[in-house]
């Protein structure tokens, strides 16, 4: 693709984003259905281009989990167009007052959620999520150049002009999607600074921190989950037994599993060998520190293990002296995702929540309940570890930002100064929800 | 200042921020009314400080209002103090419960307001803006790294000392506030992204630009304003008058202020001789396009006056064809900070605020309301010219961040997707303030 190719689009994606930011809901509603019929429509070629993807990622010897993620047949369709529709049913993230205030007789304040404008996003593999982040860029207004994985280019291709045909027959502004092909062209991307306002790149720690060493564009990453849970000296034992055999068995290969288990040495010797039992019943290898090797069997964990994000049957396990030191590991080796404290003491929960400087604290449950779905918010754009903007998971909310609009009858400075009218600061009505 | 030296005030800072978030309001609050207290006892150091800057500064020639700027006596100390006791009394913007939802029978969801962390900020160089910034950052539970002006920096390191000697006597954690003193300190600052949770540049577009290109940390630009008023066809127009020569007029030499003016091709001939007689008598110069040149004498405004904050008795004027003209200009040209339309016409106005692609969009008012104070945030920090995480007048809220607290009583996704519990997604009360 032509350098100059991917200027074009941003400002393309610009002039679109600004249009589509004054559409009413009932179209932006009406381009979701018209782009799921398209999809639907145009299956066979899309299945098509699925298959030329899976044959080539075959040959490159894929493990099966990923050939399972690229796979994208009838059944995905119906679950991203179920997706489209559920998306539809949603209320407006835009035009919400969340602010509103009488700041002297008729000057009144509004503060009303609008899209950001252009957003680049940088994905896995999976050909599904580029419907739904598209589909959710649209719902917010948003303009969005899409970079997917390498091994479903043609399903991405095939799937994008789909919901082009749909977007044009539901006359959405030409240009408010664009699909990136090389690493070039996101390279390129970066440097669009005037014409894309956020880039959001799904992926590990270290290529996030790639995307924002390498951008004057804002970046909302949604890097890995190293995510832990503790087992306190007040836990409910056996409680944590299932905890911690769902955070980390129930789902391998997602971003909420637990990767490092920490145990509080009084109740060490007590839950170990149970929790170690269990975990091996679901296939789970075990690396423990030199502390958890003296209670039970398992592999000498190093360094490097607190530092991973396994997606796969292995957890590390350390034993920690206080809750002091739990929380201390997490904050030194966790990716501020998702931690759990497993506890009957209030105080220590509080104290956890408090101190553990993660997106998403959890006490006594799971840590697969980290999850926009699970949270309310009805669809997700990912699951976001910086702190700026957006955290956790990141619902439509995520993607909106908002404007100031103050109007008055006249009012300067001058008169206010000079005591024509005074301040009232009177709160106004605002929309309650908060998404 | 020594390299790592920089690398230790930003580890010294993230220990104290995490400390800082746990602190009570009455600890915050009585920690601001020390610092208070200590400025006024050590003002004849701060005079003496600031007299070693202004004599200096004298020196090389500053001109007289950066000087009046500068200059830090009794009234500027008072107005600090009446600041400090004034951010006590505000509401806390930490711990506010944004977003609650019952997942499940037992299983709670909170959205809580939280401290972003730590937070690096370059300002100019009024002293009193150190103060300021220091003090939201304390109230609002975040350790901050200061860099100010050149010119203020004896001023700076005295206020400093009085603030250190305050939170001391408050009980502050240690490390909480440092201040940085040359730009090397500043670039090494920008490295520290383990450790710095967000950056706030204060100062031009260039300057903003500069540090988003430096850095892998979230940057807040709070760059300059180009503000734009924009009188319509369908203007009153002696109001108009009014409204411009106080957007433009009130004060020279703040961002709010007006740069262009913008007008409709069918009121020109009525406005611009009468708009031009009354900025004129407040010695503003007047450049404009060819046809504004027609109409009123004046000198002409070439390409790099549409893009220049004067901050001076200076204002640029063009003659455009439709509201969509000025709409496209003032997106092209602005700094998305202020920019406000003057009619009478609701369509052209709502228009102007879907399309007008700024933190704060007005309407028949001054651009000299836009101000964190004004909107009723008790203090601001600055006005974020950006659209991520927070936009406009920037007060204690931007500073916060929050975090997803969840509470459950061994809640398992296994069994949720066993059927033995249903999800619910019952709103919780909330606190519905949103400062």
């Amino acid at each position: 693709m032509a350098l100059e190719t991917i200027r074009d689009m941003a400002k393309s994606a610009r002039k679109a984003g600004l249009q589509l930011s004054a559409l009413t809901l009932e179209q932006r509603n009406r381009a979701l259905l018209a782009i799921g019929d398209s999809i639907l429509r145009h299956l066979p070629e899309i299945e098509q281009a699925n298959a030329r993807d899976l044959e080539k990622a075959t040959a490159e010897n894929l493990s099966v989990p990923l050939l399972n993620r690229l796979k994208f047949g009838p059944a995905k369709a119906q679950h991203v167009v179920k997706g489209l529709r559920a998306l539809a049913a949603l209320p407006d993230p835009l035009g919400r007052v969340q602010y509103a205030n009488e700041l002297a007789q008729g000057l009144e304040l509004y503060r009303v959620s609008c899209p950001i404008g252009v957003i680049g996003i940088i994905f896995e593999s999976r050909p599904d999520a580029l419907v739904q982040i598209s589909s959710l860029c649209l719902k917010s207004g948003n303009a969005v150049l899409l970079k997917g994985g390498r091994e479903a280019m043609e399903t991405n291709q095939a799937l994008c002009d789909a919901i082009l045909e749909g977007s044009a027959a539901a006359e959405l502004p030409e240009g408010w999607c664009h699909l990136l092909h090389s690493r070039e062209d996101v390279n390129e991307m970066l440097k669009q600074d005037d014409a894309i306002d956020l880039i959001i790149p799904r992926g590990s720690n270290a290529f996030v921190r790639h995307i924002m060493q390498n951008s004057a564009i804002p970046v909302l990453g949604h890097s890995e989950g190293i995510c832990h849970v503790y087992v306190d000296q007040h836990a409910d034992l056996a409680q944590a037994v299932t905890l911690t055999v769902d955070s980390k068995a129930q789902n391998l290969s997602v971003c909420n599993a637990a990767e490092t288990l920490l145990v509080h040495a009084a109740v060490a010797d007590a839950f170990l060998p149970v929790v170690a039992k269990a975990l091996s019943e679901k296939g789970i290898a075990l690396r423990g520190c030199s502390r958890t090797q003296q209670i039970i069997p398992c592999e000498p964990a190093t360094e490097e293990d607190w530092h991973t994000e396994y997606l796969d049957a292995m957890i590390s396990i350390r034993v920690v002296d206080t809750l002091d030191d739990a929380i201390a590991h997490i904050n030194t080796y966790g990716s501020r995702h998702t931690d759990a404290i497993f506890s009957q003491d209030a105080q220590a929960i509080e104290r956890f929540m408090t101190y553990v400087d993660s997106a998403d604290c959890f006490a006594n449950c799971s840590t697969r309940f980290s999850d926009g779905f699970m949270y309310g918010f009805g669809a997700e754009v990912g699951i976001a570890t910086g702190k700026i903007h957006a955290r956790g998971p990141m619902g439509l909310e995520g993607l909106c930002t908002y404007k100031y609009k103050l109007y008055g009858h006249g009012h300067t400075l001058s008169d206010l100064n000079a005591g024509k009218f005074p301040l009232v600061h009177r709160a106004l009505p605002t929309d309650n929800e908060h998404r």
